[in-house]
């Protein structure tokens, strides 16, 4: 193979903008990267792997690869309320592929210069292809959300619509971009997701607990009310569905993605009713829009409801990892 | 598979030596883990991957890759003279093997508990056998050991012993562990290395610049005095030799894997003639001995001496990630 580890990383990943990132004492280059804390700041990270043929299609353009990667990633920051400061990447590659990581390298920077944040590090070994980045944020010592807050009558909001990414995925299997309008929507939903960074931040005084969406509502919205020991009613009537969802699939099938498929990365959120006025006001001016699906309640279990009439609880709620 | 990702976690990573950390707010369990510096300190952090048959020979014991794959990670902390505090873990598997996991989470958390690591994070997915660490530790303000700082004059350094490693990975790549005294010692030299964790934090006010030794000493001093625009003359006399690898090869090829064979994980470091008297009082009772070997040079490039003989550069100076 014609570069050198050093010559690849000088190449694709010392990038203008992958250099700049807030409270980044030193990059790339040394044995550890440096980072600076504010006083009174705490630190939020956290790592994702992503395998070729597992998460995404063997045949998807690197640059998308590189953004999803990222963007999944940072889906975590925003569920804790974190600011964006930096990442490190672990790339295995079976070989070394100009055009390959160019794209990918690409992805990445598209993304991370929208954040202002820097590739600080990591490590680029041979190997069949698989990536790992970690995110570094950071927020103010004990404000960051958790997912164990949530209490007996507090609201259940999500961000965004539910469903589009798993609808998206299938379009992304079956290979080309999609020219029609409503597929198109879709795939995009799956490679480029939009990290609710700037949501996570505001709703910091207000939300009880926080989680994001990549296993499927039921299976994360599981996780904040196991963590919290609490169950929930959810208004299936309420959930926010895209209109390309909507218009690509029965509603009986639409409704099944926005319950289980994964991957969406909306925030899920839990509110009491007394905050939710002030929250609903600093939400205002925010572009993406939330939505009321349902209620914390401290009997156990969540319960599915359309209208006034119960609605079974899918088998399989949720992505498995294994 | 028999365990989901939840059980996994929950049985092999939620050990109680794997829980406490320094500085750990919030552990596995949430979108993010949380950490907190002290006031006046910074982070140091370094992300390390592994592949089965590459970085590991493919029969290796579990529970050796589990404390390997830790240890050349901390080894980067040490290099930076920072102090360890938790590490995240991104563990791709081809299926869930119980005792494979089992050994494996045991070699980390033998590790973990000799410096008070916590695991804090991670993921876990499904794929060929790659596996990535990122470590944590902190350091005061504008007092990691960086790579650049290397002066005209300097003296240079290492600890311990040199090709030790490469020459235990012919025994490890052989299979079962050699019984022979001083194969074993190499062997463990290769899977048991020592990160000079307390090297490094005694090393901060007097070295001038700092490395550890992963890709073989050519080409770990050669980035230093890159990064520093130096060069060395280098006294291969002085190199520390094991009394194992001594009495295993012949001086030549002993001379050649100290000089070329990666992954000891000792430091190599410079520090200036005025600052060697106390730096070497700091040192007195450290367990692991430093040897000079050189001599920093303002003339760029590295020059090897025996004696009063200059003797010739070796062709491949060090590892090739590619």
């Amino acid at each position: 193979m014609s570069l050198s580890e050093f010559e690849l990383i000088e190449r694709f990943f010392k990038r203008p903008q992958l250099a700049h990132g807030q409270g980044v004492i030193l990059g790339i280059g040394d044995d550890c990267a440096l980072l600076n804390l504010h006083h009174g700041e705490q630190m939020a990270i956290s790592l994702d792997t992503m395998v070729a043929g597992v998460h995404f299609p063997l045949h998807a353009a690197p640059r998308d690869i590189g953004y999803r990667l990222l963007a999944s990633n940072l889906s975590d920051l925003a569920a804790m309320g974190a600011e964006p400061m930096c990442f490190t990447l672990g790339l295995t590659l079976p070989q070394v592929e100009e055009t390959w990581l160019e794209g990918f390298s690409q992805g990445l920077a598209e993304l991370a210069q929208q954040y202002h944040l820097a590739l600080v590090g990591g490590d680029t070994t041979r190997g069949p292809l698989t990536l790992s980045i970690q995110v570094h944020g950071r927020v103010p010592a004990g404000q960051a959300l958790r997912r164990d807050g949530a209490m007996h009558g507090d609201l259940i909001y999500v961000s965004g619509t539910l469903g589009d990414a798993a609808a998206g995925l299938a379009y992304a299997l079956a290979g080309a971009q999609p020219s029609e309008e409503a597929s198109g929507y879709l795939w995009q939903r799956f490679y480029r997701p939009s990290p609710r960074l700037e949501l996570g931040m505001r709703l910091r005084p207000y939300a009880s607990a926080v989680i994001d969406i990549s296993d499927g509502l039921l299976a994360d919205l599981g996780h904040v009310l196991k963590a919290s020991h609490m169950g929930a009613d959810l208004q299936l009537d309420s959930l926010p569905l895209s209109e390309a969802l909507r218009s690509t699939r029965d509603a009986e099938q639409a409704l099944q993605l926005a319950l289980c498929g994964g991957e969406d990365f909306e925030l899920c959120f839990t509110v009491s009713p007394q905050e939710e006025p002030q929250m609903l006001r600093a939400l205002q001016h925010l572009s993406v829009p939330v939505t009321r699906i349902g209620q914390v309640h401290q009997r156990t279990g969540l319960r599915l409801w359309q209208g006034e009439q119960s609605y079974p609880l899918p088998a399989q709620a949720g992505y498995q990892h294994f």
